[in-house]
């Protein structure tokens, strides 16, 4: 029977990795795997007590709106004021099924079939595949170490003369794979240009807060987008900060003439976001969970100061700076050597070291077959052994 | 900003009725509402039990497989051994986001951009809103009371000569809102007529088993489409039998040509289904838990009862056979007298009575305003009160 082309997404390189590694474990090799996107951990325990509260009352839970509980949408509200000294309301926060539900529900909402969006390469694979599906041109910024592997306003000048006019951009700060950030006036510049094109910015905040600022930085935890302009998409998530990958809550922070379509697509498309967590999400916003969420973010701190301190042995370049997030982003240069690219290399590091990283092939169709991402959530022990065995490994390649 | 065209959703009527409600309860005005399309009384306990102690263990949850727990797949699998003696593997079962998570990525998989799907009206109205979201051309068959408001294969003929080729159809069985089957040799005939045309058929069987056959009647809890032909999409939930809704937890039983298509589609679409639900959602395949839910299906039984009963009294006609599901789907005939339609008299009946029922104009463009739809969910007694205050409405209006 006939098949969508829509279904034809590329294969994501991640999965053969993730494969092997269940593999290799289930033969009972010791594999170090530093693949993961997801933070170690799990929820703060004042999440998982309100929850458990919740099953144990064994009240029936029904549909909320398709929007979320307003007193959700509150919370994430206030997050906006705490973090960022914004005054938003329950309005202005769509609660969805995590950043996916988000991403899935405003490109439906502001990009008709045809329109160009434009993102960054390097870049999360997942935006360029959900907007593909949708019917959207997708058009890959070429994105290297000279900008920080972000968008300028001239690499969108560039785009539109090639390809024509744009409907939308998608900027990550701290992006994945990279961890860069925008800064403050970087990102205003391409609010301006945006505004100046009337394109739609879609804003990915879902790292913020999972970021190693200078002390006395400005902007610590990331610029929101909507600092500058409210006419842009912000989604975040659940997922990263408070460490509650799997739980599938997320949110927009939706401009006024989004309203009316998200909300109506939502009730559509997803009904509501999943009822079990909304309640005990908003244990996510006391002082405890804060300080619990900050102290994993220490940890992810500590964990890259180890890796930063062995840059030099491993001899990796161009390096991404790991301003966010939990990945450093790095070409291999020299170390690449008769491999054909780093999708092998990394198959070949796996087979011999039981260390498992991700090549760049994923988020980079320009230069990822040079790349490859080292996240370095699972912490300080294990990325020091990983980096002992790349370094061996490397070696004994000559 | 540019808005998309895509976000243009007409508005539920049920919306507005959902809103007064909402609105007369708030000043302490007794209302009668059976407007849900949610059982009450929620998941089994066994479902409640164990997440509660997931969450009291607060063991980390990560992402799942972007298709579901192997265990989970295989217990769905499991399940249609015993209600239709179908041997199926976890590779067959798709765990998503609710109906609604399935319903989006199979269409997605299955249909191009333009391509035309059909489907009874009155129907479920989010099948034509994700439809027509996803840039589907959506056909609406005119069903009526002659052929019990399914499709047929004469109904597809004609669309066919109307519209041109089609390269879907939608089916629901129990359906919503006119709670009525397909028997075996009608869904037999049209999947043939599928066949024949090369149409994939999408079964939503999401209220299999809140059914109400006769005594020893052939296919109790109604007929899977996997009986008849495996390269249709079924679709189905833990929402209404067992009661879940909110959760967002349902499943697709995947063609074998789409399998790879869904599974790449739903990494990027939507990750993974929900991670806290999933453990538990096991609990609802023990004996106890279909006890649990088999008692709510006889508690809707006997709601129905008092219903039909009433049927002369409330003197409503066409009336649809529920046949399944907690819904009566009836024409208002001479009852709407001098009210421009159903959605007019609905909200008189609201004002005057305090009962809320839903105006069939969001489930059909044809005759809705001549329909309502009553839920009895809501159970006996608060059915039996509002047929009274409808029975003197209506008398009251001469």
């Amino acid at each position: 029977m006939k098949l969508s082309r829509r279904a034809q997404v590329p294969p994501f390189e991640v999965m053969s990795v993730l494969d092997r590694v269940a593999q290799l474990r289930s033969r009972g090799r010791d594999v170090i795997s530093l693949c993961a996107g997801e933070p170690s951990g799990g929820a703060p325990p004042e999440v998982h007590r309100l929850a458990a509260e919740q099953h144990l009352g064994g009240e029936p839970l029904g549909y909320s709106s398709a929007l979320g509980l307003r007193e959700l949408r509150e919370a994430i509200a206030g997050h906006y004021g705490r973090w960022y000294g914004l005054d938003l309301g329950a309005e202005d926060v769509a609660v969805t099924t995590g950043s996916s539900g988000a991403f899935v529900l405003t490109f439906l909402a502001a990009f008709e079939h045809g329109d160009r969006v434009a993102l960054a390469a390097p870049g999360y694979p997942a935006y360029r595949n959900i907007l593909a599906a949708l019917g959207c041109e997708v058009v890959q910024l070429e994105c290297g170490p000279a900008t920080r592997f972000q968008p300028t306003p001239a690499l969108l000048d560039d785009a539109v003369a090639r390809h024509g006019e744009l409907a939308g951009l998608v900027v990550a700060s701290p992006a994945n794979p990279t961890g860069t950030m925008v800064t403050r006036a970087e990102l205003a510049d391409l609010t301006a240009w945006c505004r100046a094109h009337d394109v739609r910015l879609v804003s990915d905040e879902i790292y913020h807060g999972i970021t190693y600022p200078a002390p006395g930085a400005s902007d610590p935890r990331g610029v929101c987008a909507w600092e500058l302009d409210r006419s842009s998409i912000v989604v975040s998530s659940f997922s990263k900060f408070w460490g509650m990958t799997g739980w599938r809550l997320g949110w927009a922070l939706l401009p006024q003439d989004l309203r009316g379509g998200v909300d109506a697509l939502a009730g559509n498309v997803a009904l509501c976001p999943p009822v079990p967590a909304q309640r005990p999400a908003l244990g996510a916003f006391t002082e405890e969970s804060y300080r619990h969420a900050e102290q994993r973010v220490a940890s992810f701190a500590a964990t890259r100061e180890v890796l930063l301190t062995q840059l030099e042995r491993l001899g990796w370049g161009p390096v991404a700076p790991a301003d966010g997030a939990f990945y450093l982003y790095a070409g291999l240069g020299d170390n690449l050597g008769d491999l054909a690219d780093s999708a092998a290399w990394c198959g070949e590091l796996l087979e011999r070291t039981g260390v498992a990283i991700v090549p760049g092939t994923d988020f980079d169709p320009f230069h990822g077959r040079e790349f490859v991402r080292l996240s370095f959530a699972a912490g300080a022990d294990a990325v020091a052994e990983a980096v002992e065995r790349i370094v061996a490994f490397q070696a004994s390649r000559g």
